[in-house]
């Protein structure tokens, strides 16, 4: 089965907003078992959105659309797709009820224009919007199905996985699962040499890679009759990959959109040990990212952006000496943050950042991209250093992962 | 004249990346004067890129690719539109010479593959890549014209802001100039509804609203003989938004890609006014997108996470009394933080944000989104109470641009 996707908003082909929709249904169809072909994104123009949608149903099976689903005169898309497919537009009164009640509840009055969006094609199975007025449908007509959500993705995420996982899942014969390996401190082209054989040679068990900065994902995913025989058969690959793998493959779970933050907090959070941070070049992305958790509080103590050398001396105690001999970019200095931060602070584990992010600064001794990571405990302290290539970014967005990781491997050792 | 965007890549239509250069080129066009009415993506498939350029090239004057321009099999795009266009392909001494050379330079053998990337529609112009191998082209036929530029983004916005921008902008009459308005303080309905007839009314100087969280940014456009008649041209129009929408607008620059960060960053160095900050809801946040900033430590001194009470009363000297009479989500609190921090800093400005991020926490009295941010100077410490709505990460974002903002205030009503 080939799915196509069709965004439309005139705000998209202008480029005001990015479109992530685009990327999340192919994500999320994909680790169903469904290939996307085709994402095309038309402006909120009747003819263009018509010709878009013809086109999607002459070469594809499944035609996922979002937005056009709202109350103005330019939201025809229901409209356009029951004609295409030759079905009538019939008036869902349980909608209707629905979207009569929001309003109520918001003690505004309901524009006739609103009732449009009680409207569907004949036979549609019309998915509620727990988010937002308007309501998604999945009309079907022979081979074809044509599955249209709202725009934001915050109304479009929810209902995809509330409704359209499980309805495409109970349609299929079988049971399709996936599983997530994520990794860390091996690089794309490495990982997918390692296991080409492997990506060769994938038969019902598909391994997908996927890679954001400084980091990867294989997506594992199998059909089978049911669950756990899917489980039984992608546990040897899952193996295999761990095999050849190593320990880069810091977490194996079940949701695609993971992040290594959610696994230190959480971590974190079961060990009951508390962290400070002391942060010179990161200026403070550790402790942002971790405040990202909800709870995190009950762990994160303080964290600091220790960027002049004065707050390095009088917020951690780092030596005038240590800054004179070995400069602020030093394993010296990253281990008196540490060490200063944690005897201050009164923490379990103390994390440190200093280095030099660029684009100035650099030198032949201490280039850009030089970066020390510094981790203290009861146990003692540890610095580790890191060359990275890049901008500004990059390496500020690198390091903080690298000190994630740091405080993960910490957690792991100690469990 | 109508644009197509086409961008090419199995790692778009699986989900592995985010489509963001389907984003910047309609911008970027739209910057232009050029109207995009598709965005394409297909996969690296000789098929389906065949079709989707047939299909471009029937319904749109100008055709923008990116990606396909690699050295392997399946990088085919070239041959392609040369071939819908019906014209042979030649090589390029000059870029097989650059790729020798860039080869050379990295002390590897160059494969055969990449004599590929040196091989051009006869006639095209060839547009070099300061980022890497795959050169980019504009290749011509009677009306149509089709764009060719390398996937990676740190190629391909380089590329078009270097060659392509300059190509259009001299093959069309006259000159076309845009300038942004960014607004903080009041939502895009708002912005549009106030200036709705404006938008309605709009001739050869177009206005287009953007916006992203928080923020409004108007591009005013004029297409003119020269720069100087199209400048004399907007200049009423920028007038009269300055009229209608009045301090909100908090900078008119040149630069699409701008950011509040970067004013308030501008006004810090300019004025040379040194700054700490306290964070705690926002844990880090604010520090870390002035840290974004290169050179910003010569006025950054540092930055404090001060996400438990003991912190904010050992880090800035918070008194047990506030905490217990009016809990760390008070103004109270928020003004003795950024009044603790200056004393003990010495800097000339202190923030300090405290609130409810949710989503645990709020309770009738003070409710998830409640938020202060205190700012303390030599002229005595001031505190905001904003009460912001949505989840988690958005009101830690809007925290974060609220203080940036006051920043920003401050530093202007001291100018």
């Amino acid at each position: 089965m080939t799915a196509e996707i069709l965004c439309i908003g005139t705000e998209l082909i202008m480029g005001q907003i990015l479109n992530s929709n685009a990327q999340y249904l192919s994500q999320a169809l994909g680790a169903l078992g469904i290939s996307v072909y085709y994402q095309v994104a038309c402006g909120d123009n009747p003819e263009r959105m018509k010709s878009s949608i013809l086109e999607a149903l002459s070469r594809s099976d499944i035609l996922v659309t979002s937005g056009g689903l709202g109350p103005t005169e330019d939201d025809l898309s229901k409209e356009i797709v029951a004609e295409a497919l030759g079905l009538p537009m019939v008036e869902d009164s349980q909608s209707l009820d629905a979207i009569a009640e929001r309003f109520g509840r918001m003690g505004r009055p309901m524009a006739e224009n609103n009732l449009k969006q009680a409207i569907f094609a004949s036979g549609a199975e019309i998915l509620p919007n727990a988010h937002g007025t308007a309501p998604g449908c999945i009309v079907t007509k022979g081979e074809k199905m044509v599955i249209q959500l709202p725009g934001p993705p915050r109304e479009l995420i929810p209902m995809f996985e509330t409704s359209v996982a499980p309805y495409l899942k109970a349609r299929r014969q079988g049971s399709i699962v996936s599983r997530y390996l994520r990794i860390f401190g091996m690089g794309e082209s490495d990982v997918a040499t390692a296991i080409a054989d492997m990506l060769a040679a994938q038969g019902d068990v598909t391994i997908a890679p996927y890679c954001s900065l400084g980091e990867v994902q294989l997506r594992v995913t199998v059909l089978a009759e049911d669950e756990k025989t899917a489980l039984a058969r992608m546990a040897p690959v899952i193996r295999q990959l761990q095999e050849r793998l190593g320990s880069v493959i810091y977490a194996v779970t079940d949701n695609a959109r993971d992040s290594m933050v959610a696994h230190v907090a959480e971590a974190l959070l079961v060990s009951g040990q508390t962290l400070a941070t002391a942060e010179s070049l990161t200026g403070g992305m550790v402790a942002s990212k971790l405040v990202d958790i909800p709870g995190i509080s009950a762990v994160l103590m303080e964290g600091l952006v220790t960027y002049s050398n004065e707050a390095k001396v009088r917020l951690l105690g780092v030596s005038e000496e240590t800054l004179r001999l070995h400069g602020a970019v030093s394993a010296q200095c990253a281990g008196e943050m540490a060490e200063g931060l944690r005897a201050r602070s009164g923490v379990d584990i103390a994390l440190s950042t200093t280095g030099i992010a660029g684009p100035d600064g650099g030198t032949g001794e201490k280039p850009v991209g030089l970066v020390y990571i510094g981790l203290s405990t009861a146990q003692g302290t540890t610095v580790k250093e890191l060359r990275l290539s890049g901008g500004r970014d990059r390496i500020r967005n690198m390091t903080t992962l690298h000190a994630l990781y740091q405080l993960l491997e910490w957690t792991k050792r100690k469990a």
